[in-house]
């Protein structure tokens, strides 16, 4: 079928191309000159503006938007619902939080617009083996959608979760997931890198897949990683986050579900990004007045 | 090659049927004469004692141990250091603490005897899938046994990790990475099931199996779970332990490594065995006494 | 000097009773018949509305709220925003959130009244002892109040800590700390009673307070409590929240600052409060998955 | 009466001190001249030798060994079970582990000497205020050094908590305690510190002292230690611990006990000494390897 995709970048781009393979058409647009080139190449149609892509579809006009979180996200959907027609479709695949979600699912609404959610996971791999979606939104307009989903996804790796907002719900909830996931992969490896014996840590990663409970994709991925960088030399341990994992706690904290290990997943992120403690700093200073315990100087 | 089995249990008579298999003299004993005969009429030469097990074999000698963790375990192994002749071999492949294998390395090697320690991972599904084993042990005896390993193992799901303990120690971090991964989960389908999104939770377990960051074997094995059960009935919320887990934090203080993730998932299957929280007891009757809040009576 | 004061609960009427005794004239409101007559006995002069107790005042009027948090304390601000003169003054000494205080300080400050919130910690000995008084506002406006806290507070137990909102905002971080020191101890005895030494709790609460470290009002309170039910016999282990330490978690959140011990204090709190856990359900039923591992039933 | 201090550090040789204080004849040694000759002249008896300590009593000899954890406790008790004479009363007031405390306890015994060991919390400011006291060993024997410790201890101070090895464990989960106090304060400061507000940390802590229901001795030590380095300028953000903490944790995951605040506590020291978190490192090569999140290099 015949959609836009709005915002051409590692997401955006690959999803545009997958699609286009998939025998789709695919208006693109981005703001960057060669993002578009490079999608035109593949059979993309490509637009000079977010408008000029509206233009090219024709009713019910279907809408992917794939752009940074926050305010551009904000204003390309504003846009579409002030310019879309009713009936028309608004995916956004990006990691939006949920509360926005159904915020902006009510406000198409009232001009009649659909408005989906499609929680994406993948990351740079989606491109080759499929994106899992997770899909919130009104019945008729998912379905009619549905072309475009079960082609971006693997086999199975579809849902329709619910109504506009459960889609990113859902993806946030796998992205706390992940957090977990990856602290607890991080902390094992840090055991045994510690240990007096002499463990080859990238032999372990690799072992570890074949066979053993803990094995899964994110430990091949780690066995990768480890087969080009043995030592992980120059990869610093600063660990950013893009609010997924924060809005997992918000939302357990919401619900009275506690969540030690997302949160701690979270906290310990926060401490890799921390040249220094000041909770250490305070604990420092009142063991010197009790204790007389020494204070190592600055 | 021929070895002795000892222990029949849920571990031990499939790695037993697994070496017979592919081709394996495989001497069986277990105190359960039910075991034994299944064994025996799949090819296993049944023992009826430890004693007349090493009989059966001729050196080197080479003795599978795989009985329950505990005083068991120590009573074999040191009837075999006792018993076995210098150049044998004793391969311990249950839930040993490493350094209990480390001990008994050095009394094993004392009497001249080899002491191998083979962390096995992949549990129930071990007999068709492999077991992941990470062995310890001095070099010339686990090239040995090699024949063994390799067979039991899947593909590349073997590896001699290092010295006497090693194995076991390997073994013990994987169990806590274990610990993590299933919590990471527990609290994302706990958090899903909170909602007022009306999420199905059996849909979204197998979803994320496709292509999402998140897919594992355990994700698999809890998708087939919820096929069988869809909304877990009658499965109470109580999760034992085995040990490595606390093994696990244990050496992670030791070696001064920050672990709350693995930590804090043995904390809460702590709490999901209690009753009731006499820490809670105390916070209570105290937030009455500061604050004049209400206690909620048994 | 005149105020009134507005709700007269269990902390609303004992400041109010605290004043009277400084020699403060205060207009005492609250919904109950009762809770009036009982300051009225006091010295408090009754008013049967906000309106009425309003009507009492002359300009400047200082209006104390000490209603329970949520709709009546919004409402009551929203209500003396616009009934107050430009230069009157509302003060907040309830639980609200410091958002809250903030947007409130700018609506009143829209129709020329002054707002101040004014975070009040001491609980029910407040009365006798004091309350401790953490104010957020303007400079004149506080300045002007400054003989009501200094007369609430005991000695250097006020603090104009900044603008609206920051009052509120440290009381909130005040009640974080809290929960984490009320863990601390919880842990501490719960540890102490599961040991195999016969250990006299009672008797190390009360031992602890003389001389050790640890010693706190808080370990007093719970040496008292103690003392009247040494079993904390019908004390149920389940403890509310009241909100401020979520909303700590978020703060700290949003600050990106680890904050493990508060927010492990809530999330014992609501596992205090759990039936059972979801968490532990899926993964009872995933450790029998992969392992065999015998399920409870319910 | 009469005993030998061994060991005149902070704690030993203000222990000496304020026995002194309180009448007593205290025999003292340690190898350090200085700290010997300056108890001498507050009237101690000062011994050049562990040996020559023993000759200056007479039965039943009192011993208080307070020297630092580790080998030298281990030795100094060693020597003394072997030197003293059935009847003789060894009191180890140092920081060991209730473990070691109950199998010295056996030692002793098996030669008819008395062994008790004494908690002591206070720190530097045992001297004038007294050391709480919590004291472990077999009746008689305690009953006889009881002036010792009330003496040692401020009023209400002491305890007889229970046999051998039970004042160690008391002590140990005092201070485990100790670090959730710390850490809550830690974190409530960090997050104070982080937010918007211009907040005044040392006022604020100061001002918690005075009717708030987290004042405590920690917190009045906290407001000394802002009062003197109001930024905790050159306080580095690294903090020991000396062994009680992470003995508490193994404890309460012996007793199958939760205790996550304490644990995080211990861990957030452990962090508080990383240069950089390996576990960090290994997220950090992971989220590229899924997602191409960018590396931050070293």
């Amino acid at each position: 079928m015949k959609l836009a995709m709005i915002g051409l970048g590692r997401m955006g781009g690959n999803m545009a191309e997958r699609l286009l393979q998939h025998g789709h058409q695919v208006v693109v647009f981005d703001p960057s000159d060669e993002a578009r080139q490079r999608l035109a190449k593949m059979g993309g149609e490509p637009a000079e503006s977010l408008a000029q892509a509206i233009e090219k579809l024709s009713a019910p006009r279907i809408v992917w938007v794939m752009v940074p979180a926050g305010k551009i996200t904000e204003d390309t959907i504003q846009t579409l619902i002030q310019t879309l027609n009713p009936g028309d479709i608004i995916i956004d695949g990006g990691n939006s939080n949920f509360h926005d979600s159904v915020r902006r699912g009510k406000e198409a609404q009232e001009r009649g617009v659909h408005f989906i959610d499609a929680g994406t996971s993948g990351g740079v791999w989606g491109l080759t083996e499929g994106y899992c979606l997770m899909v919130g939104g009104p019945d008729q307009a998912v379905h009619t959608a549905e072309p475009i989903f079960t082609d971006l996804a693997p086999e199975n790796g579809y849902l329709h979760v619910g109504p506009v907002g459960s889609g990113h719900f859902v993806k946030m909830v796998h992205n706390g997931i992940e957090y977990g996931l990856l602290q607890a992969y991080g902390e094992g490896f840090e055991i045994l890198k510690a240990s007096d014996f002499p463990i080859d840590l990238p032999k372990v990663a690799e072992l570890w897949n074949h066979g053993s409970v803990v094995r899964s994709w994110l430990l091949e991925l780690l066995a990768g990683a480890y087969r080009e960088n043995p030592t992980l030399e120059h990869v610093r341990g600063y660990v950013d986050d893009s609010g997924e994992g924060r809005w997992t706690v918000f939302e357990a904290i919401n619900e009275n579900v506690p969540a030690p290990v997302i949160t701690l997943s979270l906290f310990s992120r926060f401490a890799s990004r921390q040249e220094e403690s000041y909770s250490a700093k305070v604990i420092a200073a009142l063991r010197n007045q009790f204790g007389g315990h020494k204070i190592h100087n600055e």
